[in-house]
């Protein structure tokens, strides 16, 4: 079934399909509920309330954020009936230099909130804040990203026992899911290491209370006796990364830029004006192109410029003309480059939605 | 000599290096004067009104963009006085539809327009606004974009001449000089197709006093004789691309991207608080990672995510806590994901640049 995108719309335009978000939302929901495990989506991909409302309507405990500014976003609206969330987990480690203890503090007195912490130097940056805020320890479980080894984690908690900090547990990324195949892989190694810092944390007198992982490949896949709560973001919305990952059908997909065709140079390619500054450049090693088009699965996005999309066409295809979904390949960063996303059911648009934390970088 | 940027920033904060722009911007107006060509640069790099207002003063003739939407912003400061800019090029196939015409031609009653054109159902659908823009052809010259073979210039001609517009001359992009040692074959490319095109065009009754190429990698390699005029957007700014193709030194780069070293997880690697988000994913296969550090030239950056830069280290580098400053891959995207530019001179902010034209997509 064709994505249906409301006539005469300018482009390019950054739509979320309302039906196929709700879809996913719940889906989720779902699967955590079965599993037993807490949901702690990330805010990130979406960075909009309207959404944090919908996924804490389906069944989420809390929100997970990368930075201060978004959480302060997304609680903006807290003075209104309902909140749209009481409980935020900044999982990153922050590193409170520069205001950030003051905004923080202002911060704990509307929702609860909890923040990442790799280091006993970032720990103790945080000791202003003892007894307003939880710690969570993160551990590297493969990424090789930020995260101590799992038997270092007792050395940031004991940081934070010094500062007055009360920890509350451990969290992981499993982001080496994002390859094709490797999602399993990664569900094992996120376990292998939650449960070694948990043992290693509790010899060393810290009970772990909070367990927490998951990514959106590998959320399925998660070992439920070793987590205790899943913060996957991007499957609220889905892209043509998780498309090629197996993850997701192009019928999941709930946010499409709709672009034109505005040149037809040579019968081996078409030119979409959603580029770069719309699709985001992401663009991993393993994917097929500059992201998909959902109506044209044979279609392959070659080129990518800032307002371009070169598309490969050999057989029929779109015209000049034509507006067409493209499928960005990460819809985190997708969203963050407009102001706005346009809700669209059947067709017609139903509401606009203010990305309300974008560019909220620190 | 470091960077020096303002103690206490926040980070990540988006940084434009006053001398360093100023001393750029009158380095390629010096280029261009010499060679006898106009310069045209291209405003999506900074789509900032006051670095319109510097390359005017430097001796633009007026600039490019991509988007009628870039037009609107930064002519929209036209009331005040001096007016930022009154000669503006939409170097894009624009397809005109959804209240484009309408746009376009309000930006006549202030400013001459030019648009660019590379079909004849594209030039057809500007009939309305015939007497009030010129038109530019768009031809290909290696990149395999946008843009029609030389020889089939002349048809895109007569389409505008059937609608009564004025066909002011040709244009190409030879972006093909983004790859390590092509840009004198781009810009011999770029030469041979404007010759090309403009005796197509000659042939079929059309003068061209416009033959428009340039792109910063290849503008200095650009022949004189093919050309009129240059279009580079980057050189006002510079990045890690244009380094590490050689076309400037890191002296050169105007903008960077202050962040703080976060995490130290291990001694392999550093984590900054500078991601995706605000630096843009660009990563073309040539490039030696994410961007680059320019005070610390040997450091790599290996993996990027939304807010977390890993940057491969052995040797001495930066500590926990420290701030860095990091040159982007591509400024033009970089640029596109922030509000605002502090602008500094001498570890000092001196202003702050609102990004007047940030998403303007269409």
């Amino acid at each position: 079934v064709p994505i249906r995108l409301p006539a005469g719309l300018p482009t390019p335009a950054t739509v979320v399909l309302a039906e196929r978000l709700q879809r996913n939302l719940t889906a989720m929901s779902r699967f955590a509920a079965e599993a037993g495990l807490a949901l702690r989506p990330h805010a990130k991909t979406h960075k909009c309330v309207e959404i944090v409302r919908r996924q804490l309507a389906a069944g989420a405990t809390g929100i997970s954020v990368a930075t201060v500014g978004e959480a302060e976003a997304l609680t903006a609206a807290l003075e209104s009936d309902p909140p749209p969330v009481d409980d935020v987990f900044v999982a990153y480690p922050v590193w409170a230099d520069h205001g950030l203890i003051g905004r923080l503090a202002r911060l704990t007195e509307r929702v609860r909130i909890s923040v990442g912490a790799d280091s006993a130097a970032g720990v103790e940056r945080l000791a202003p804040l003892a007894g307003r805020i939880r710690l969570l320890v993160e551990v590297d479980c493969g990424l090789r990203r930020s995260g101590v080894a799992p038997a270092q984690a007792p050395a940031v908690a004991q940081a934070a026992e010094r500062a007055g900090l009360d920890v509350a547990g451990v969290f992981t990324f499993p982001g080496h899911s994002y390859r094709p195949g490797a999602a399993e892989q990664a569900a094992a190694d996120e376990a292998r290491a939650l449960r070694a810092a948990a043992e290693a944390l509790l010899s060393a007198g810290f009970e772990t209370p909070v367990r927490s992982g998951g990514s959106t490949p590998s959320a399925r896949s998660s070992h439920p006796d070793a987590l205790t709560e899943l913060r996957p973001g991007v499957y609220a919305l889905n892209d043509a990364q998780q498309v090629e990952l197996g993850v997701a059908r192009f019928a999941d997909v709930a946010l499409v830029v709709a672009a034109t065709v505005v040149s037809r140079p040579a019968d081996d390619r078409l030119v979409l004006d959603a580029g770069s500054k719309v699709l985001g450049a992401d663009r991993p090693a393993w994917t097929s192109g500059y992201g998909r088009l959902p109506d044209w699965p044979e279609a392959r996005i070659t080129g990518l410029w800032e307002h371009h999309a070169v598309v490969a066409s050999d057989g029929p295809g779109p015209e000049l003309g034509d507006v067409v979904a493209v499928a960005p390949n990460h819809v985190c960063t997708a969203v963050n480059l407009v102001p706005e996303l346009l809700v669209v059911s059947d067709g017609e648009e139903l509401e606009r939605w203010p990305v309300a934390a974008r560019a909220a970088n620190r």
